[in-house]
């Protein structure tokens, strides 16, 4: 049977995915009265603005007093750029409030239960049939591993080739494919490529959606062997740029060198999530995708493959050598589809 | 509306597919009643054998005097190894035949049915929502160009690559797309490789099938820079050996050499067709793909992808350059299905 209330808190879920509010969290919440019947909704829209309990709050009309908040997360019970939404909660005569689960930060974990139940809430903790952490997988992948999480995309013919031998690539993949992928770029804090890329292609690295006014992500240039290009279509945005020392006049993250002078894709990634950057989108090209791959930084890979094979060695996905078999990254293939004439591969890396 | 002979036609073609006797075309033949009874059924086994509609003629218990036969290709009417067809169907008191379509073979396109026509015989050349080219495609690939219907099969990492660096491939895909493969390797009546492939793996190239009965296709190397072994797996059972050059003590297909020095692989189909093989299944390696798809021999393409990533540069399914974005085949998709945990794409070269 289905729990009662799992209809709302998907509507709650549905609310929170609306918004990009990284560092902090997506969350929705929904007030209901007795009967179900939905009487607030609310989201947490960006940092710095109320959190998403607040939200639904102010959108009650009349009296707030005995009903049911539904949140996708538990409330938070600290002061931080907003008040705490537990006195909230607790002055406006809420007298249930059910959580998809608790934050897994643990400088607050549970707290905000523990002082809802002292001010005479009763709370619920958990839906049957809803996982709260899809509302937003990358504030849950940070809070336990202290890295974002990091998607790899790639664009290729059927036989695994990014790009040809001169490097052209551009619009291997179809239509419906990029539109495809700047969903997935919207969706994310950051979208990386390697210095390379950039040479090779000046990619704008923005989002194009229907939706003006969605989120932009930041591009992030990793710095390779060779100079980075004075002129670059994103130089004239907002951008960071990593790199083993400071790259004038750019934005730049200093992190230290690996072994083969670039820069450390570790550091990197944790000084990245030091930031507020907790979901990022690489867009290759090989160098940088082997790196992240190889220590075992990519959570989550993308493949579009065109209908089209290249019929020769052009540029493969990975680069450096793919030793021997026993050196295979094993994946859970997690859906295949078609985006127009696209095939979409969507995999996770496992430990090998 | 479905065409009431469809269900019977559909039966004479699985009658055939169970079958494999190329050079000759796989036919199936029913026989029913008017009131729709089936009171034979055949299919053409093996060349030198009865055509599939003496093989039903054979079947019917009592008188065939006014019997519909339902057969997917034009009856013969020439002498070959065995009797015209269309005399047996006449001096059987057929009264009506229902066929797939007319023979492609330009020798005998049309004269079944002319001959059946002059004697008395009722004949209906096609029924709706049948292709009777589905049967056999090799057959009507190679009448129409002289050459064997190729299929290049691949297994590969996600990333397209067939092997590693160091030469490791086997079991790079999962048992069931193992055993899709043998299915496949049945079907044809040749399986292909080059001869860098043989030195690599020394691969049996047998059909391993639950069905021990089942028809075993004639492994063919094709010979490149280097020696072939002498000891190789294949060896041991009948093959032969494509090559410029006499290759003791193999049977050796001789033909011209390419401008870079390897078998002119143009020359070699159309050899291969001429000894009666229509059906070629190629398994690699990557020189031989690619030779194969420049010239525009692979008529298809399965390819199996691990779930897996090699994750550097490995062997690619195609050698040689993929040189500029403008020399891709373009393909058509026909599937994409999951095997196991691999997925299986199957797709058409097109003319590009």
């Amino acid at each position: 049977m289905t729990h009662p209330l799992l209809n709302v808190m998907r509507r709650a879920a549905s609310l929170a995915r609306q918004h990009h509010p990284h560092p902090n969290p997506a969350v929705g919440a929904v007030l209901i009265t007795d009967s179900g019947a939905v009487i607030g909704e609310g989201a947490h829209q960006k940092p710095g603005m109320p959190h998403a309990e607040i939200e639904a709050l102010k959108t009650v009309e009349g009296a707030t007093t005995d009903a049911t908040m539904v949140v996708t997360m538990e409330p938070c019970a600290h002061q931080g750029r907003t008040p705490p939404c537990v006195d909230a909660i607790i002055d406006a005569g809420i007298k249930r409030v059910v959580i998809g689960g608790i934050d897994p930060d643990t400088k607050v974990s549970g707290r905000g239960m523990e002082r809802l139940r002292q001010g005479g809430i009763s709370v619920i903790d958990g839906v049957d049939g809803f996982d709260y952490e899809e509302v937003d997988p990358a504030y849950f992948h940070h809070r336990r591993t202290g890295r974002p999480l990091v998607t790899l995309k790639t664009a290729s013919t059927l036989d695994g080739q990014v790009a040809a031998a001169d490097g052209t690539s551009q619009w291997i993949t179809g239509e419906d494919a990029r539109r495809d992928s700047h969903r997935l770029r919207a969706a994310n804090d950051v979208i990386m490529v390697g210095a390379g890329t950039l040479i090779a292609d000046d990619p704008r690295l923005t989002a194009v959606t229907p939706d003006d006014d969605h989120h932009q992500p930041l591009p992030v240039v990793v710095g390779g062997a060779r100079p980075l290009p004075s002129d670059a279509r994103v130089w004239s945005r907002p951008h960071l740029v990593v790199s083993t020392e400071t790259q004038e006049p750019h934005d730049t993250l200093v992190v230290s060198p690996s072994p083969d002078g670039r820069p450390n894709v570790i550091e990197m990634m944790t000084a990245l999530a030091d930031r507020g950057h907790l979901s990022i989108m690489v867009e290759g090209g090989p160098t940088l995708s082997s790196a992240l791959l190889h220590e075992g930084l990519i959570n989550r890979i993308v493949c579009y493959f065109a209908p089209a094979l290249g019929g020769g060695v052009g540029m493969g996905m990975f680069g450096g050598a793919f030793p021997t078999l026993t050196a295979m990254t094993p994946l859970a293939i997690e859906s295949v589809t078609m985006v127009g004439a696209d095939i979409k591969v969507i995999a996770t890396p496992q430990a090998s």
